[in-house]
């Protein structure tokens, strides 16, 4: 699907790009830490002098928040043009003493690249500079127009995002969106993603006595935030999965009968994933599979908890503060806004007497269903093949890309292409994470056929 | 009740005694850190060397932990001897923030003695120092003989005392028992203990996937170790204070109706405990007074809780592991090694599904009752009477001093007698513990007094 003079392009240039990369992995550009501040403008500097370096024109647009870096080369006024998004924030390293190497002193070990953001989403994002690399440096320009949006916010919720891109409309349109956050179904079987979850993430607090106090002198009188935290909690979900916030299930579309048996059939090992993580047994949603749980199905997961004594040894206080973030994943066509007031108006219900409860929106993004008939999803799926040896399968994600959202709502793009380059055991948000050189060099491939054959699509619009 | 000749050396020598105080306060002694076994020596040393400028033949007693010091001063064969505990280790500082001092760089503000341990135990523990040292400066030698034993391991449950007790059964057999290691009834109100709770402190850790995994990718199929946290938690204990574990009940005395009687006619303040603690309410155990939920019902309390993300912003992970330390205060007759069983059996049968349990026996404390009959009793409310210029009140105390139950059952002490010079606003166990001059000197007064009392009464044995 390439001209052999790219693909060679490709091949022959690898090891340097790998050098490139690992670069651009050697910036801990956290995104949730305010002491990164620094390290994210270098990494939003770097991707803007790579993008220039290949001819694109870029720019760092300021946002209250992370910067967003912009670049474009749109040479024609007849051919289709292509958005590329991709993001430079990495999630936080930490717990640091689990990994077997620094986070962001990437190492390549058994012929991966270990670092934080190696796969989420530094990695991926390469590949597609990748591509661009070699189209420009054989021919000269490509075969439409590419622009390229990058953001700082990914991580922390993209909530300057959707500023931005309705700051910037007219910059954005485009016919294509292309992201490349997310994974491979399996490791031998690519996938292109239709559905993403969406997301909710809170935080709670629970303030009792003005300072850790005695449990001797006051316990039994005086009500434990740490307890009425457990409390909270503990009512938001049942054992079986089901959350229990009033009106939760409202919005939730029910999963249709073509659409389970399509997920049944895709190749699912229990007891490998059993094995991979470590756990005694899956626990889906009651009346689920645990595909469709993890999938398809809104859940509730406590993220963090926190209260009292951590040290070693024991100390008998009841402790003046806890709180716990949690994060909800919603499906279509549950709303963020209106689950966060359910949880709110829900949680001030059921807090326990003799504390004060506070509550706190981190943030929130809508979920996803994307159109699988298209001419542009025809494309991705032999693009994918190409670069992959194998034809992907069609999938929904748990995950959730807030930015994908935000783009498809304010720039009436409906043609999106989520496809990850990422093996399901690179260790996204986990210690450990690392993006294979095979994938790096496979999703190369396929990003250059995919710039090849979208050029081929009918403009939409 | 003291000779005026030692009445004029105690007010005379305050300000030495408090240099000497200020100084064992400056050794961060704190039992709970494996960071601290250097500076438990140096308190321990400390102890020694100033029970031997008083004319006690003292020693360190080695144990597996701490080691204990003990010291004597014993010439009579026809008086009786009087045996005094304190403990020399104390509560870690943290939360460090918290603190307008450093904890272990003593400051005189407000006519107190700020500093972790200023209260508990070692400025009570010093009172006692005080007084011998002034009767034996004054008078060349004591009315009755004395031993002294102070332990390293109170704030940890006191695991190695009772076999240094085994152990030295002879040294320390005693008619009487002094422990100044809890609080007055209220400022101006001084008090006698004859009732303390037990202990058990127990650990959970749950540990589910081997790594902090996504929550996107794994949200609704993997069981969340801090969700299960909340879920066991929150079982342990209804929200009215009834605690949940099947049997916890079965050893508990009710509480006669002449005790619930005198225990309403003490003067108590809820509105002003609201204030001190800043908390919008009290909740007692259903059926119970917040005074008998607090100084003579069991409990159950999280002491502290963590898992997963605790950072700023957020993080979308499902954490591998969570864990709370949990404990239980006791009254008579509850048994700490039942209730640590049936702990464990009924956590181990509400463990969720897809997790790991493990739990932690940390430590066990018997609850006591004393005896309020009796000649040493009498000594007592006199000797406070005449310290603290007011007639102590007779209470049960919610706190726990493993080592006194110890004591009475391989010494066969019965006269024992429990009495604080602390304020209840004095901070124990919180940031900013302070021990105010008054109550050093009035202590210092009452234990003098004590000596002098107790010397009086028949030998029992």
């Amino acid at each position: 699907m390439i001209p052999g003079d790219v693909l060679k392009h490709i091949q022959e240039n690898n090891d340097n790009r790998v050098k490139e990369l690992i670069d651009f992995l050697s910036i801990p550009s956290v995104s949730a830490s305010k002491a990164s501040t620094g390290d994210m403008r270098r990494a939003a500097e770097w991707l803007l002098e790579e993008t220039e370096l290949l001819g694109f024109k870029g720019t760092i647009v300021e946002t209250p928040g992370h910067p967003v870096v912009y670049a474009e080369l749109c040479p024609y006024s007849d051919a289709p043009t292509l958005l590329i998004y991709g993001h430079y924030d990495v999630q936080p390293p930490d717990p640091l003493d689990e990994w077997h190497s620094r986070p962001f002193d990437p190492v390549i070990q058994n012929n991966a690249i270990y670092a934080r953001g190696a796969t989420d989403d530094k990695g991926q994002l390469f590949t597609h500079l990748n591509a661009l690399e070699a189209i420009l440096a054989v021919k000269g320009q490509l075969p439409l127009n590419v622009k390229l949006v990058f953001e700082g916010e990914e991580e922390v919720g993209s909530d300057n995002f959707e500023h931005f891109v309705l700051g910037h409309r007219e910059d954005l349109k485009a016919d294509f969106l292309i992201v490349s956050d997310g994974e491979k179904y399996a490791k031998d079987l690519p996938a292109i993603c239709y559905g993403l979850r969406g997301l909710v993430y809170m935080q709670l607090e629970i303030t009792g006595p003005r300072f850790d106090i005695h449990s001797g002198l006051y316990g039994g009188a005086v009500a434990n935030p740490a307890h009425a935290l457990t409390w909270i909690l503990r009512s938001l979900r049942d054992d079986r999965g089901k959350v229990l916030i009033p009106g939760f299930y409202d919005g939730v579309r029910d999963l249709a009968q073509w659409e389970r048996k399509e997920m049944a059939s895709l190749p699912f090992d229990e007891a490998e994933m059993k094995k991979y993580l470590d756990v005694p047994q899956l626990v889906p949603e009651e009346g689920y599979t645990a595909q469709e749980s993890m999938r398809a199905r809104p859940t509730l997961d406590v993220n963090g908890i926190w209260g009292g004594y951590q040290g070693e040894g024991s100390k008998t206080i009841i402790p003046a503060t806890a709180g716990a973030k949690v994060s909800m994943r919603l499906v279509p066509d549950q709303n963020p806004d209106t689950v966060m007031e359910q949880f709110e108006s829900y949680v001030r219900s059921i807090a326990p007497e003799g504390v004060h409860v506070r509550i706190i929106r981190h943030h929130g993004a809508e979920p996803l269903i994307v159109e699988r008939q298209s001419p542009a999803m025809a494309v991705a799926e032999k693009a994918i093949e190409y670069g992959f040896d194998r034809k992907p399968v069609l999938i929904r994600e748990g995950g959730s890309i807030g930015a994908v959202m935000t783009m498809k709502k304010h720039l009436g793009i409906d043609d999106i292409i989520l496809a990850g380059w990422g093996d399901p055991d690179d260790g996204l948000h986990s210690p450990n994470e690392h993006f294979s050189l095979e994938n790096l060099y496979r999703g190369t491939l396929a990003s250059a056929a995919l710039i090849y054959g979208l050029a081929q699509v009918k403009k939409t619009k």
